[in-house]
C-alpha cells in the first residue's frame, strides 16, 4: 500500500465546490475520483486539507489516497493531468508516509482574498477578484485585522452552526493595495465554514466606515454572526496554500 | 468637434477579431461602434492602431474617434465601461490634437507571444498561452530573433498577398523563459498580418532544431512564406501597448 500526497491547482467558477455530494457530479473531488478510478481500476477515496466553496479557486489545494499500485509519481501526474479538464491541474505528486493525513496533519493553510476597486473589474483578472464600490482604508483595516491575529472561538465569523470546537489560530493577515487591486492573505491553523469571506467582509465594511474597530473585539466576544460583516462573493476567494 | 484616444484591454477569445466585418458583428470593433451609437445619437467610426486577428488579446490596443459632445473624458469612460461586456475595457480616455490617427501616428508597437512548455497548460493563464511540446533552446532563439531586428521585407512572415510596402522595422526582440513559459516579446513599427505569429512559430522551430539559423536568412532574402515556420495559434499572443 501506498500513501500519495497531490498539489493540486483548480479555477472553481464552474463547480459546486471541492466537496462530493449526493445531488450534483460538478465537484472537483468527483472529478479526481473518476479519474482515479479509471487508472487503478477501483474506487479510491480522496481527502482534501478542507473544502473550498462554490466558486472559490485554488492554487495550492492538497489531497491524499492510499492505493495498490506500481505507477511511479510521474506516471500518476500524467495520467491524471491527462483527463482533466483545462480548469483543474496537479501541480506535483509525492509518495508519503503512510500516516500522512491531508486534513489532520495539516500545519497552517493560507487563503487569499483579492478585491478590486476600480469603474470595471480589469478584463484578465475578472473570474478571480471581487469588484467593490468604495475604496477602503487600508490602515483601518490593518488595525482591525491585527485584532484577529491570535487563537479564538470565530464562531461569529461563521455561517454555520457547529458541535465541535469553533477555536481556531489565525496566525498572520497581510493587507497590501497594489493600484486599484485589494489582497488580504491569511495564515491559519485552520478555518471554519465562510470564515475567510466573513472576515473580509467585517474589515472592507470596517475600512469603508461602516463599523468601528470596537465592533471587532465584540464579534468575537459574543460569537454572534449577526454582528459581523457581509459574506464577500466566492470568486475573489483562492486557497493559496496548505503547510505540513 | 473633439478627437479621443482610447487605450483598451480586451480578452479575444470569443471575438472574431478586432474589425468590422461585413459577415459578422461578432467583432471587438463593433461592440465599441454600438455604445458609441447609443452614447453620441450618430454612427460613429474608430480608427484602431491595426487589427488584431481572432482569438488574439490586448493589453493596450489604442483607438481614436472624433465627434460633437460635451461629454468630458472621464464621462466618456464611465458610459463606455459600463455598457462594454466583462470581456472589453477602457483604460483610459484622452482628448488629442485633432491630427491625431491612431494607426497613422504609431511610432511602435509591442506584442507579446507566450508559450508554455509542460505537461499541462495553467490553470489560471490558459486561455492566455500557447502549449509546446518541446523545450526549445533559448539560447538559438534569441541568435535567430537578432537575426530580424532591422528593417527588412518581411513579406515571407505573413500569410497576405499586398500590393503595398511590405518593408517593416523590428526595433527589439526580447526572449526570456520563466520556469516553464517562454515570452517573446517584438516591439517594431509595424506589423503584417499573422507576421508575429509566424515569427514566432520559427523561432520555436530554430529553438527545436527544426531548423537551422542560416533559414532565417534565406527567409528574408527570398520573401518566400513557405520557407518560414508555422503561424502559432492566435490565444498566446497579445498586443501590449501602442507608443505616439
Amino acid at each position: 500500500m501506498k500513501n500519495f500526497k497531490l498539489t493540486v491547482e483548480y479555477d472553481g467558477s464552474r463547480y459546486s465546490g471541492w466537496q462530493r455530494q449526493g445531488n450534483t457530479n460538478n465537484t472537483i473531488q468527483h472529478k479526481f475520483e473518476e479519474i482515479l478510478f479509471k487508472m487503478l481500476g477501483v474506487k479510491t477515496e480522496i481527502f482534501a486539507s478542507g473544502r473550498t466553496d462554490s466558486g472559490v479557486h485554488a492554487k495550492g489545494q492538497v489531497f491524499n489516497f492510499k492505493c495498490e499500485t506500481t505507477l511511479t509519481e510521474i506516471e500518476i501526474k500524467l495520467y491524471i493531468n491527462k483527463y482533466l479538464p483545462e480548469d483543474i491541474r496537479v501541480l506535483s505528486v509525492e509518495s508519503v508516509d503512510m500516516r500522512f493525513h491531508s486534513r489532520l496533519s495539516v500545519k497552517s493553510k493560507t487563503y487569499q482574498y483579492r478585491m478590486f476597486n476600480g469603474s470595471k473589474c480589469p478584463v484578465f483578472e475578472r473570474k478571480y477578484v471581487t469588484c467593490v464600490n468604495e475604496t477602503p482604508d487600508i490602515e483601518i483595516m490593518k488595525k482591525g485585522a491585527e485584532k484577529l491575529v491570535g487563537k479564538f472561538d470565530f464562531k461569529g465569523f461563521s455561517t454555520k452552526t457547529f458541535k465541535k470546537s469553533t477555536f481556531r489560530e489565525i496566525y498572520d493577515i497581510c493587507i497590501n493595495a497594489e493600484g486599484d487591486f485589494i489582497n488580504i492573505t491569511i495564515t491559519g491553523n485552520g478555518f471554519l465554514y465562510n470564515m475567510v469571506r466573513i472576515i473580509t467582509g467585517t474589515l472592507y465594511e470596517l475600512g469603508t466606515g461602516k463599523r468601528d474597530l470596537s465592533s471587532i473585539d465584540e464579534i468575537l466576544e459574543k460569537c454572534d454572526r449577526s454582528l459581523a460583516g457581509i459574506t464577500m462573493p466566492p470568486q475573489g476567494l483562492c486557497l493559496l496554500k496548505v503547510d505540513y
